[in-house]
């Protein structure tokens, strides 16, 4: 199954996480319930665009869910800092105004993304951080978490694991899968209007305070109704140093590229040969959407107008359902 | 005297924070005060860019410079949030490798461009927020001071007239300059080396946690040989949303503008119309400068190879100087 590149009423892509997978690890029960996952979060953002809802609620929707799926790096389930404390970011954009909100290093908020719009819609500040954030989630009303809740074996296990890799002085082996992980959004609406929406709880082991590109709006998040909105997962710091997700809107309107033209040449020329790894999940005013990705995979799904749920982990084919 | 548009072999741009700077309150001492001020960092810069050190270096120099002097709003002399805390935010970037380093949210260090270098050097991180990033100054036997050196009587009166202000009710007045201020530093090398050095204390009477456009690659501060080196000053929301640094250098790598065309674009066409009030300083490759803003002024100087200093402060010749 390809990706229909006609333009569409509305289109909704999402992802959750890239890297190396490890196939050895995924076992057929454990990728059906990526799949599953990723069903549930392209269902909650279809409903919203197909009733004629808006973009920003419907990347909203869809990273709320996949927030509360343990299996991905946020919301419930993020990694562990080095501290063995979960640090989340989250960022939000409106392709509509440029209206964006994102929050760093944040602890409590049961889904951070809620945090981030809080920024945008309650604040004259896009970026808060810190207790900061905190204090404003909890003037919204947002159902807050305690660490129980946020906490998976998983995780845990792989925070160790880490860390004992570290200490045992082995040379890194570029196995971004273990320590990355980030869930994000795009939509286009049927009034023609895209956003985007990013979430994670960073790196595995990462250092405290440590920010990746997920709440720099430009880099990891971006919407702008005249070229497109996009959401980026992988090694932050190059997406940063990049300005990949704002990269891909100046090829666009600057050099006349198309939106696949313009993201695969960023992800794939531009951050690969550099060991920039990850991908992203974009779409433009018109609907299309592309997702490309430098690594061995990226949980992803597309749900256009009109069409069946796709979902795919591994350069595959499409799973293909209602 | 105008600014030479050649090419130079070295050439150095620093701002002190752009606004509407109310002239009945710049007192003749108090004037001249400022056009020293930017001159000791001219010279810092300079120094370093006669003597063929780089870029990077310069900009650093001059930064401290600015840091260093209690007049302009970062280091010594930051302004105060709500809560009568100083909060920092710095970011360098070299334009050679795309190296960055930021922070935010730091308290500490006499010089917080001095951290956000050492994020940049000393980690894998391009930005670290709080108390993260004031281990890693501590680690980095950057000099530490106390909250008596950063204490500026005027910047605690202008706290507290905020407040005032705030408390009574009265309709935002659009002054920015009374909550705004950032230094920053964008140089081009004998070897063809560009870079960027942006700090600041932020607004005065911020919420303790609000990051602006200065930490924030691509925003307030981007660098990249193949186009130009911007550090930015204003309304940081706005130049979050417009990514305007990366904006400026996309414009001319993929819309074949000029660095004057394209920086003018941004400040005055797209920034001006939306209240996003503020300036910024950039360099190109080639060592020609430009130094626009949307405000009534903005402290602003440049050193050129074999040409004296200039420096201003509202739209008005530039003072000469050796």
């Amino acid at each position: 199954m390809t990706i229909d590149q006609s333009p569409q009423p509305f289109a909704l892509a999402i992802h959750g996480g890239a890297g190396t997978i490890d196939a050895s690890l995924l076992t057929p029960e454990l990728e059906d319930a990526y799949h599953a996952g990723l069903r549930t979060a392209l269902l909650a953002g279809r409903d919203v665009l197909a009733a004629g809802g808006s973009a920003l609620d419907a990347v909203t929707a869809a990273v709320i869910a996949l927030e509360d799926e343990p299996l991905f790096n946020a919301g419930r389930g993020a990694v562990f800092t080095a501290d063995g404390t979960q640090e989340m970011d989250a960022a939000i954009m409106d392709g509509r105004t440029r209206a964006a909100g994102a929050v760093a290093g944040l602890f409590g908020p049961r889904n951070p993304i809620l945090a981030a719009r809080a920024v945008m819609e309650r604040t004259d500040h896009v970026m808060l951080i810190g207790d900061s954030a905190l204090a404003l989630a909890r003037r919204a009303g947002l159902a807050m978490e305690e660490a129980p809740y946020f906490f998976t074996q998983a995780r845990w296990d792989a925070l160790q694991a880490e860390l004992a890799f570290r200490a045992s002085g082995a040379p890194d082996d570029g196995n971004e899968q273990r320590r990355h992980g980030t869930v994000g959004a795009v939509a286009r609406d049927r009034h023609g209007n895209v956003a985007a929406a990013t979430s994670t709880g960073g790196m595995t082991a990462k250092a405290v305070g440590r920010v990746g590109d997920s709440p720099v709006i430009g880099a990891g998040t971006f919407a702008d109704n005249a070229t497109c909105a996009i959401s980026a997962t992988g090694h932050g710091e190059h997406f940063i140093r990049h300005v990949v997700a704002h990269e891909i809107a100046a090829r666009m309107r600057w050099g006349g590229q198309s939106l696949a033209e313009a993201a695969d040449a960023v992800v794939i020329d531009q951050l690969g040969p550099i060991g920039g790894s990850g991908g992203l999940v974009a779409v433009d005013s018109a609907g299309r959407v592309t997702l490309p990705f430098n690594c061995a995979g990226m949980y992803r799904g597309i749900a256009q107008a009109d069409a069946p749920l796709l979902t795919a982990i591994h350069r595959e084919e499409y799973r293909v359902s209602r």
